[in-house]
């Protein structure tokens, strides 16, 4: 139905930075979207098997790679190899990105930069920054304001066997985040545009702590009308922090909000709602974390987001249930059930001014507001 | 956990219009809540079976109904009666609605009226009306401000179960609402108030269409990236018409939008998701309604919301797909096809003023905005 890829209006010279699971599937998107493609790693491992099998030894085993990426590292490549690049694609991880960063920021010339892509997400454990800060911090606001990010419903083990997905693409520049959109799009792969990468990037953070709630809810055997429910309602909550951060409230709507909400709350195969529904079925958090191998992003976000709302003075009852049953030792059944026993209220109450940490970031990027 | 119900501030004397799914879950949660509950069927073997057995012959056959419940008809009530009443909770069909206010209308006294609460959903096929038109034009419009409408992620089932449900109420008088969910309120049943009624009533109608379409999907083989994006692209959708009509795009990010939505297409049991699932499996519209036994309501509203849209000069790509693949024969693969083939766009294109349909009703009720 959709074997033939469309050519780019002209090919790019791609370097993505991260061969895990999302960087690899994006690499391969853009390989079989006929760029040529550059993946780097700082395993010398990963980099002789995948030039040599063209498979990924750590991830998405079981598929092929374009013949067109090529593997680079493990050091990280020289300002000549940045500088021949047309765009650079970061898919490290967000405790990872600060440092990345800074060792690549004297190969960024402000005259020729190359299109740049975040894919990370999660908030920055020691400073609650989101990547945009990070960038601004390291790179300055002239790159930060010229970064793309992209986010949405896309599990990668479907991206590479062409399963249709769509996902945002947002930047203070629209003509950048328009860019992006083009080296990715084809039948298969769809890009909507938008101007609110604070809002993408809350998004894409937030939904794993309510992607815990929702396994919890389930693994505590309530039906369809409660998980629905309460993904909604965490949903509002979502975007009142967001609203409150500088978001706007429409960007949670959109795929990198609703779609991704959606897609990881109804995933059995989720760590963040597997997490949430050991919980549930009443198994200690330190029992379930030594099991699985490694703590879920969600559960690192969680303690995040706790600071974050409780500096803004927000109202967040299911990220505060969340929070306390994961770190204070709450019982789960008495955190749901607090939930359930709060007063009527008004649907949507969101904030009527965006509070301090936009405020500060606003600063940081020598803008008055989110619109420029 | 919740075995306790709250008693309510008062008692209130309530009668349900309507004997169906939803009418008779709605009674027995209002009987639970230790209401007076009427519940009025036109169908004298309802009323019988009813008030000796306290069970439904026809819905949610294997529930035992609160004994707090009396049934009433098969004429309805007279005004005597209705003047009695507090509470008048209309669940008839969007079709049958117009009569049943005729013949209510002389009834209902300015001067104490009953709060009137709604849950029909869908539009009214003759003149593409929503339910607070209908109310304008057969009970004038103070009634209709002082209507109430309830809609969200509610089977009915699950709701007779005490399963922990929770749901939207609108109304353009903001205490109305507020009644309506002091009514219902329970730790089980959470009501969040708001005050767009239009909203409400078209997220509960449109939803139908993109429960189709999600089936479809999901009958084409398509897997968790397609189904998360196409059902997030359909509430973009959704939300462009509903601001075009004159509602707030927020609404549709709440119980009544996205959680519906969310409920509805992941649900195999519903009648809309089935006929889209089949659909996409190559049978027939006709063999399918043949063997459902009637025509699911998104297929009657998909009709509906192409007069819309049309009238209003909409780009609703995806409503347009699935009004074509119902009604003018294109193959599911080929109206697919075209979906995913049109050119990138702006993630979230709202129009800058309601249409033609908001200035009508507004003029109705004798109102500039819906901010009164």
């Amino acid at each position: 139905m959709h074997s033939r890829p469309r050519t780019p209006s002209s090919r790019s010279k791609v370097l993505v930075l991260g061969a895990g699971n999302f960087g690899s599937c994006l690499a391969d998107h853009l390989g079989d979207s006929e760029h040529d493609v550059n993946i780097w790693s700082r395993h010398e491992r990963f980099v002789e098997h995948f030039n040599i099998h063209h498979r990924n030894p750590d991830y998405l085993k079981d598929h092929e790679f374009s013949t067109n990426i090529h593997a680079v590292g493990p050091q990280i490549p020289d300002a000549d190899f940045i500088k021949n690049m047309d765009v650079l694609l970061f898919a490290i991880p967000t405790q990872a990105l600060r440092d990345t960063l800074i060792k690549l920021q004297p190969s960024l010339t402000a005259d020729k930069l190359p299109l740049l892509i975040f894919v990370n997400k999660g908030i920055e454990t020691s400073t609650q920054a989101l990547t945009l800060e990070i960038i601004v911090d390291t790179c300055g606001s002239h790159v930060a304001k010229m970064a793309t990010f992209i986010s949405g419903p896309s599990f990668a083990k479907e991206i590479v066997r062409r399963q249709p997905t769509s996902v945002s693409v947002a930047s203070l520049t629209e003509s950048q985040a328009q860019r992006a959109s083009e080296l990715f799009h084809q039948p298969w792969f769809r890009c909507y545009t938008g101007g609110d990468p604070i809002g993408l990037e809350l998004a894409g953070a937030l939904k794993n702590v309510y992607a815990i709630a929702a396994g919890m809810a389930d693994g505590l055997g309530f039906e369809n009308n409660t998980r629905a429910g309460l993904i909604t309602r965490g949903l509002a909550e979502m975007t009142r922090i967001g609203t409150a951060y500088g978001a706007s409230p429409l960007t949670f709507m959109g795929l990198a909000g609703v779609g991704d909400l959606f897609l990881t709350c109804s995933s059995p195969t989720s760590r963040n709602y597997t997490v949430g529904y050991r919980l549930g079925k009443g198994e200690s958090l330190d029992d379930i974390i030594r099991t699985i191998g490694s703590v879920a992003e969600g559960v690192t976000t969680a303690k995040g987001v706790k600071k974050i709302i409780d500096e803004m003075g927000l109202s967040a009852a299911i990220a505060n249930g969340i929070y306390e049953i994961l770190y204070e030792g709450k019982q789960v059944q008495v955190g749901v059930q607090e939930l359930m026993c709060r007063p009527p209220s008004r649907e949507l109450d969101l904030p009527a001014q965006a509070g301090e940490p936009a405020r500060r970031l606003l600063g940081k990027l020598g803008m008055e507001s989110w619109e420029g």
